[in-house]
């Protein structure tokens, strides 16, 4: 892999290289319909012109439309064998020494699109989120800060990977404002509830597996066959609101605390292009029982930065750097655990990890366990922060180093406007 | 209303008469294409036809490609103005007196087909499904069983309308069977879970409000214009195993004990139709904070009735009778508080209300409270049951009487298969 190379100029610090080739959803012009493409340097490829120049000639998607679809369910439900037949098609037309594209002047001004004239889009229709729960930092942290030094960790959690429903219809492209919500949330001891903007606004830091083909009601997927089923990962923002989230979530869990907003990166990396990146998960301790059993058990290297630019500053600051490998359960596990009962994954669905927070203070994913609930304000510049002021922007960042390359994930950002009244 | 009359026979307990107009979507053959239609009597109305034929004559309608989609959202969007439009056209095109299509023999065998002819679909496209927890005696019954006689429901539950997000790619229409699912539970103190077919498999009586025009992301609906946010109500069985649920819920909520399937009766009936049966919702105390105080807080009248038909029997047994208003928030209430973060609610989301349990332990709407969590079987004719069995049906029936007619949402069926492996 290394030793590709594309026609395409790519900046030595490009997430984008060949190696990479993220697919996400843009519109060229403001008035244009949305359409499939791929980053590639500071170019995005328009997929719709390169099947439209019937580029695409191999057997699972000569013939096929879903790359003149305005979102890439269709190319996600094909599977794998699809998917590895577009990305050696694609690697092979953007490589320097072969001339297709590179020497046709007017389609290569059609097909590459520089990505700083395009709006991204939302790259899926989702049909159901679900969010996971598979940091044991992150989960120990939590139950520490709630819950107290005596088993902070609920004895279920290491027998199964935990998960609520999300709500699919807030999910946002980065870049989108996020409204400072509003709500109830609850003081102390007898005192009433009081309504208002919430004081407690977080970001999570997590990651998201979308799914591709997937099953049938009452047919599980086989832990050692899920990844067949996970097109790629993207970066998530699970948004929540801690107070409001503490007053309602007993017993039926998170609502309206995290409902206001979600937010992804545009670029959905594939399980091929991290494969270089794939290491050991950990030893889960006790082993899990046989269905969540994996004969590899892996995760991937991702390197994960927050960074926060505080309302009225021009800079921004790294307040944590977290890795995807320190989530204790995988996506593989959560993907069958999530069918085992029998429920239906559907092309486009979204599998978030959970907050992705590391075992050093330094490596924890959300103010909430970085000033511990509160108690201990983060250093931003000449400026500090409990939670989330209106007015301050959260970027994601994510990418693995490959020996002279990087795949990475670009951002996943957003604002904090004030609430509206 | 009282005095409508139609054209096409409704029998005298018929749920269908002139005053009621339920929404569904159908196949008049099993190779046709869904389409939107009314249930007449025992007859159902092809709304695709009666707008091909330009029977559809007012302003909302006229120009309208709403009945000739695959389910009702386009319809639903269009709001309450246009509603009781099709409302009106209908009552008139179908009552007695009015020629157009009584005396049209080639337009009537078209746009009318027998009910015992046709296959019922799923009436809208769910993009987010969401359920509440709304009847108190449900939540108290629940209270005391799993956390004993002090304080069996939470503080919070008085002040806000309990909820969680749920599964939409698992919602099936009235008769499809259900796979009992397999999954994790624990028996009690440090022994460790076992995995297998869930041993508590339980339905839960529900309605839920269908929603029609939804809202832009971070503006709220205000509790007193929900009404026009909402078109109708159908039966729901949000089908529960209980010791999966109970394994898994802490503290991110239910989730593999509910996404197995939740089945919907196929006949929205509008809140035009049960405005007749609309009667005062319970005092609330501790009184609602501002956003959830109603000028006017309505519940609708409206029987509920649970017959299990047990596996190898002729016969079936009604189990519970319950009532829509025993519910202590209202619908208006669920809608207003689901949207007051900011979250945006769209065309065709499902509100579930809950298990809609009454105060006498015959109207408890589940298994977990008739048996008291299995303790106390209930008898079935010859036989009795903990939790259900393979074999078993559930039929929900719901229905208010008005002065010489009934509206009703007929029935909400599913039987019960064997796990598979």
């Amino acid at each position: 892999m290394g030793s590709l190379k594309s026609f395409v100029q790519v900046p030595p610090d490009s997430h984008f290289p060949i190696e990479n080739l993220p697919y996400g959803v843009f519109k060229p012009q403001p008035t244009s319909a949305g359409r499939p493409g791929v980053a590639i340097g500071n170019h995005v490829l328009d997929l719709s012109v390169v099947a439209s120049a019937s580029l695409f000639d191999g057997p699972f998607l000569k013939n096929s439309d879903c790359f003149n679809q305005p979102n890439l369910n269709k190319f996600l439900e094909l599977g794998r064998p699809a998917w590895k037949e577009a990305r050696a098609t694609l690697q092979k037309l953007l490589s320097a020494n072969e001339p297709t594209l590179r020497d046709n002047a007017s389609l290569r001004s059609k097909a590459l699109v520089p990505m700083d004239k395009v709006q991204m889009l939302l790259p899926i229709a989702i049909g159901d989120y679900t969010d996971f729960f598979s940091s044991m930092h992150h989960a120990k942290n939590c139950g520490l800060i709630f819950r107290g030094p005596e088993n902070p960790i609920n004895p279920n959690w290491f027998q199964l990977p935990i998960a609520y429903h999300g709500r699919a219809s807030s999910i946002v492209i980065s870049g989108t404002d996020i409204i400072r919500p509003r709500g109830q949330a609850h003081p102390s001891g007898n005192s009433p509830p009081y309504f208002g903007p919430s004081r407690k606004l977080d970001f999570e830091l997590e990651m998201a597996a979308v799914v591709g083909p997937g099953n049938e009601l009452g047919k599980p997927i086989d832990v050692n066959k899920a990844a067949d089923h996970i097109f790629g990962l993207v970066l998530m923002n699970d948004w929540s609101a801690r107070d409001i989230q503490a007053w309602e979530y007993v017993p039926l869990g998170p609502f309206l605390g995290k409902s206001f907003g979600t937010t992804l990166s545009p670029w959905i990396v594939t399980l091929d292009a991290l494969d270089p990146f794939a290491c050991d998960a950990p030893t889960q301790n006790p082993p899990p029982l046989p269905y969540l059993a994996e004969k590899t058990s892996k995760n991937y290297d991702i390197s994960l930065e927050v960074h926060v630019k505080p309302a009225g500053q021009e800079d921004s600051f790294v307040i944590t750097k977290s890795n995807f490998n320190h989530l204790y359960w995988t996506i593989t596990q959560q993907l069958a655990h999530h069918t085992i009962n029998g429920c239906n994954l559907r092309s486009g669905d979204l599998l978030g990890t959970g907050t992705i927070s590391g075992p050093e203070p330094e490596s924890r994913g959300c103010l909430l366990e970085l000033t511990w609930n509160g108690q201990n304000p983060v250093s931003l510049g000449g400026t500090t922060r409990r939670f989330l002021e209106d007015g301050d922007e959260v970027v994601f960042t994510g990418f693995s180093k490959g020996n002279g390359y990087t795949v990475g994930f670009g951002t996943c950002s957003g604002k904090i406007l004030p609430s509206t009244t």
